[in-house]
């Protein structure tokens, strides 16, 4: 019985030069997909670190055999003239220099002749770009961590030097209760440590050699990774499979993440902060470093760094959902689709290293009125102390609620304070109420209350203040010290 | 009774030019302020639309008799010579020209002195950025629409001629029925048409006129706002409340978002091709024009247009996260956040260029292979058609899928294609199975069956090309004829 | 020479129900798979949209000829008795109902015997899912619509009531000029109306029938696919092309974003209220139905309902990143990850209908304080208003905000309001302010002033309530209208 | 001179419970609001950790003198009983029980009495409902631990077992070299491992006990913080700052950050198989306990296990979406909206617990078909090998590439397969070649040859097994070792 059949074939498809169906492209090459196919625009910022993986490699090359020592003595020389022309801004990109990798390599063989076109052995550009970034990425998180340690640092001096200052806390954005302005800091400083944590542990996550990969098979040289992991300072050694090498983008991801996170904090941080500095509120005034004014109005004065800040607070959560929808679904090993991840990934760290200075600039400078914050507590804000005076009486606490709520409305009723209610008032509402009830309408014994650690009493303020300067010390101390 | 007392006041804040608390920056201003603020490296593409806006606003001054009309024609004339400077590449930028607006309003007034000071009369920046990128992008929405239209041609195209081409139709990418390439072609071009339907949908509510509304509460001289609209073609009309018009940037979420989902659409399209010329399916062959080779593999020619389209998805998913986060939860009214969204747009508008044309030329040149689309239909891709033959003589059927498969298990237990069965074979599972079966053996026959409107038969496949092109025809005829 | 030789080959792959290595699930079948692929929990919903689709498709059959009319009479028959169970709450769920559409036709089937298996000819899940859904979000957009058409109407009544009321106008979250609280009112319903306007064009693109597409390829039976669509309402007609009908999710990721930018607007209003109802500012007060207390502050009134609102504005921008993120890359035509979407959008919808009932709720019984919005209005915000009075008496603008500025200036200097300078102070600044300058410090003719379209005057206000009004009348005129 | 005037008073507002403005909600409360607000329906799975930390919070305010120690031993013993109640199916929730914290202290005053209103001490919802989710989280991370763990060593096990079986590697899904089955398992193991250390890092920032800090300001009855830690299990100590300690969802963020990252692995692991499982791969084939049919083709066997896990990793990136967007802007402290997150974290880790499951029952029982496998090697894949060869003979590798390349193209032109070259024919291109040339025909030799540390060679590979067992070995330890 009958195979299958099929349908006529179709005309002979044509030479793929030819313009086949009308469409704008017609010759050899298209210049717009030069174009939208080249790095070399945004990859060059990673020349050093290109020509560094580069001279490592030539000397593992050497180490196994495959050059000669004179050979690779010739490659790292005439790369490190390569780097000197990045460096002092004569390296000339010709026609063809798609990338960073391209381009170094053409201007060695230039320079030293046909040996360069032996540093490429059992070398790919997928193996090399991976190396190249995480180099640069390692020592980009390192700044990052001490940009954003020394935002931690002023914030704590503040702390210190301010912390007799009170204020309003709010939840829901509504008076709660009061607390220390410096309370308000180390909240924030809490906040950045753990950032400061999540990039420290990602570190040895980034600083993971792939080199030595090849494509996607492994290298054919017997190349010693472990070697030019050390050359480089790659601290999380060698990546354990050449597959994954080529393939993992874990580590921009993860350091997006933090960033996003990082930057979604400052983005909190940034909005007390202005409505700190709405009128109603006028508990802070940004510096006229860090303010503009407005085209129309003449008495305006902005906290545009604030609102910046804020914002990046979403630009950045964009990056992260970009770098992490280009891989989503990718097929293992390298895809032409990562190239995306670089744009985002050098777009997040120049922010972080903008916000986070700008923030630290804004925290230097900003001036607190303490005299409106103290004006912003009001008596209701001492209920819960209310509450807690017949509690230390034995009153159930569930009850004490109720009476104090109790309280609040009798005030709110005759349209007076709630401290300015008399003794005998609150009697009507529990027996236990007696003269020394007074006590509790001070906001300053009522921060002093909370002294239990991470409270807001100067005590405890003060401890966390040395808390994070011991933090910051370990810390600098180094990944030795760890 | 007392009033509740405070703690003591905090030392008094210091002038806010000290350095205060250790931090990086203590002078007036801070130079990284200044690049954060400044807009005009991007904005400043933005020159002729600035130019255009103010010349329309001037004529408005004019006409509500704040400016004279020699006042007017001279700003006017003044603008058009501040055109031609950036025209032919001669403006000069100066310090404090932070954004294009004040470029432009900074160099009018040099150009024609003191009168200059008048346009801003009554406007805002935050009416005149508005005004620009809405003008700017009423355009570009434009052009996306004819570039995409061109892709849609070219398929189309592809598709009358290459109408005879039969390939194996998948869903779960596992083999499913016999579909012609056509077919195939014509599902594309039917997202790409929704695709410019919701770029069409979207126009006027990016073509309509914020200026007029001040910095926030409208405009206090009376200018005729519709008066503008039209002179600078705002087929949307006027913005109907002075602060949602500040405030508002719909028109840049709703373009990022009708290009994020055109990049989706194309990022299956991209992945069938990618996959289509993977090795062992080898349909189609990316011309040279679109492809790449591997630094270490001399065998290679990647797909990296299609790759890079792919990923480009991803990034402008990404790019919509982030205008949407950037505007959530902020105050009424602008805020200088806002000013995040430009560059996420010029990405994506950018990007949608590059990809739809890169796409267009992409489909213009790719090979197909018509013999091993055809050896890709395997005989159970006729199954369906089997238990369909049953139906048409009566049997019910969810009972004839139980018996086609029955056949597929019988084919596959004895080690031949389902098409090899015997009638008597066949006969074992179902007594109605009798000689004609044997015309159920034919791919072509298969989608020629499926003639229902939107089907794979070869006329239904051509009357999808006609209404396409009839769509084309119609939308080109213009706004006008809606 | 040679053809290549490649590795020993595997040892035999083992049976696939073998536990092969050392894996959790050893038997037949994996009963978290059952759980892990089922939709029945969450498309249950959609019993009655199945059943509607599912009788037209039995007319549809009969008026092909491959039904008897008694055929399809048992079945539009036998579905409505399956539609009676469900809505009586007495249908039972059978082991193996993975999905709606298994459930209902297994439960026909058993009502009305064989003929029941004659309801699926040439029909398939992949086109019948999407026609379910399809049919229960066109009714799901129009309810959407209808509520926030119900939020504006509660705004404009109320922007009619109150128009009387100043309140300071912000930009920055800064003092800018006075507004009306209804000319802010009107600034959110033109969000809402633009909302309103993409739920009206989204609608075609959702209402268009994809049944009668088969699997992929198309339906081979002839259905006439223009009758089940006018049976079914569908307004858009119908889906063009098969492949793309099974593959199509735009109706959805349109849906989802257009809810998400609506919640975006809700975010930000619900930003303005939080603030406007925090201590400082106490411009409104939420009613007690919509907001809660502390389980340990006594005194607090939370505005619940507004942050949850907020919040939600995060969680469907969520939504939207996956349905999104979920298509982006799939191959053509059906795949399984598709079913993740439904939970996304059921969830969405879910969201927006309570979200703008309880923002209409809100809105309807929160209270204003037209006398702290008085207070609120401090003379600085004259200073535009004082620049604008030298313009009128000709000094071009760019002078007279530098003028302003410096009286702003010099009242800071003073401590004293802008208003509290006396006519000869201003005098110093510029010799054209004269002693009827006093006219400026009055808010109300600021607001006033500013009666250019879309401004916050009153007679400009009531005219945008009368537009709103008049859009929401021509629309609730319906489809046919316009 | 003049004060600011302002417009006339507005009407007085109404009392709050009347409908004022028209809209939908007139009573005293909004049942939807409730429906809105309430928590209970998904916040009940906590009902462990509640009762945990509450009991643990009870005995540290005995060790602090707020209760005796009978009125500690009460409520711990009463909370035991409210336990055994949900354990058993008993307990009943109430009119009133809006949230789980709610639920227990109601239910637990019922059975003990007054008392029971002393264990909400100085405690808030804030501080609790943190503890609750933390707690809960804690062991949710060790649990996707131990099941990821399991996933690794399945792939571990199969890559031992069948490292001979050599497959067509990918880059760009095309065709580039020989590489064993169990490289690409390995490969995916590296990943899953890198996801693993990610959950192990954050898990000290998810256990850090909140509970002691109160509504916001602090805990103002000295409860020994530490202790409660030490009771809960937290190891990560105790939140250094009250405001922070009610505000940081980061342990939420961070967890579903790397549950994100795990399922955009397992998606891409899903392609992968996706692709291979296709008809023209063909190299694994699905069990059937992880694929389904069709409704309408007999033949089909889908992937539908792999396709969901795939379109999961697109749900996860929207969970990470919605919890970023919900937190970011918020005002400091607590903020209603941050409920919106426990909904998504719910889904993220339940998903992922089903998605790593999932995966391991695939992967314990997918066959692969070596002979397939083979198959698909073809002789062009050596092309790398063939300019090694030269370069072992000391040709420079970028000359060597584009005699490789010469050998392809020769190959090509003549249709015939690289390794069927003749070696004089190869000596055209280059000198020398010899008659050894042939060795280079042998994918095996090709695989042995990527011998270098994580390489696809065989010893390679049985490395990388034999570390990652060394790696699995040392997290199971346990903390304590580590």
């Amino acid at each position: 019985m009958a195979q299958a059949t099929s349908a006529p074939a179709a005309p002979a498809p044509s030479d793929s030069t030819k313009k086949l169906w009308g469409g704008r492209f017609t010759g050899k090459t298209d210049p717009l997909m030069e174009k939208f196919n080249e790095s070399l625009p945004f990859d060059k910022r990673l020349w050093a670190e290109d020509i560094k993986g580069s001279q490592a490699y030539a000397k593992a090359l050497a180490k196994a055999g495959i050059l000669t020592h004179v050979e690779a003595a010739s490659i790292v020389d005439g790369l490190s003239k390569v780097a000197e022309e990045w460096q002092s801004g004569v390296f000339v990109v010709k026609p063809g220099d798609e990338d960073i990798h391209t381009a170094n390599e053409r201007r060695l063989t230039e320079l030293i002749g046909a040996v360069g076109g032996k540093l490429h052995t059992g070398r790919s550009r997928n193996d090399q770009v991976a190396t190249d970034y995480r180099l640069w990425l390692t020592h980009q998180v390192a700044v990052m961590r001490s940009e954003l340690q020394e935002l931690i640092r002023v914030a704590a001096d503040r702390s210190e030097a301010e912390v007799e200052v009170l204020m309003p806390g709010f939840t829901h954005l509504q008076n709660a209760m009061a607390v220390r302005w410096s309370h308000w800091l180390m909240c924030h400083c809490a906040a950045w440590q753990r950032d400061d944590m999540r990039l420290r542990d990602l570190t040895p996550r980034v600083a993971t050699l792939p080199l030595g990969s090849g494509a996607l098979a492994g290298n054919p040289f017997r190349v010693d990774r472990q070697f030019i992991a050390r050359e480089l300072g790659f601290v999380g050694g060698v990546c354990p499979n050449s597959m994954d090498a080529v393939s993992d983008r874990d580590f921009v991801i993860e350091t997006v993440f933090a960033c996003s996170l990082l930057c979604t904090h400052l983005s909190r941080w940034a909005e007390d902060l202005i409505i700190y500095s709405s009128g109603p509120f006028g508990y802070v005034q940004c510096s006229d470093a860090y303010a503009t004014g407005s085209s129309l109005m003449p008495q305006k004065k902005n906290p545009d760094a604030l609102e910046l800040i804020r914002g990046k607070g979403g630009r950045i959560q964009g990056n992260l959902t970009g770098v992490l929808a280009v891989l989503k679904g990718t097929p293992t090993t390298y895809n032409k689709d990562f190239q995306e991840c670089w744009e985002l990934l050098f777009d997040t760290v120049d922010t972080v290293h903008d916000v986070v200075r700008i923030a630290t600039g804004v925290l230097s400078t900003i001036k607190i009125r303490p005299e409106k914050m103290k004006s912003g507590l009001s008596a209701d804000m001492l209920a819960t102390d209310l509450a807690e005076y017949l509690v230390r009486k034995g009153v159930p606490f569930r009850e004490t609620h109720h009476l104090s709520g109790a309280a609040v409305k009798m005030a709110e009723d005759r349209g007076v304070g709630l401290s300015e209610l008399r003794v005998e008032d609150l009697q009507t509402i529990h027996p236990l109420f007696t003269e020394d009830v007074v006590a509790v309408w001070d906001f300053n014994r009522s921060a002093e209350m909370r002294d239990t650690e991470g409270g807001t009493s100067k005590r405890s303020v003060l401890e966390q203040v040395a808390k994070m300067r011991s933090y910051l010390a370990q810390e600098q101390a180094g990944p030795a010290a760890q």
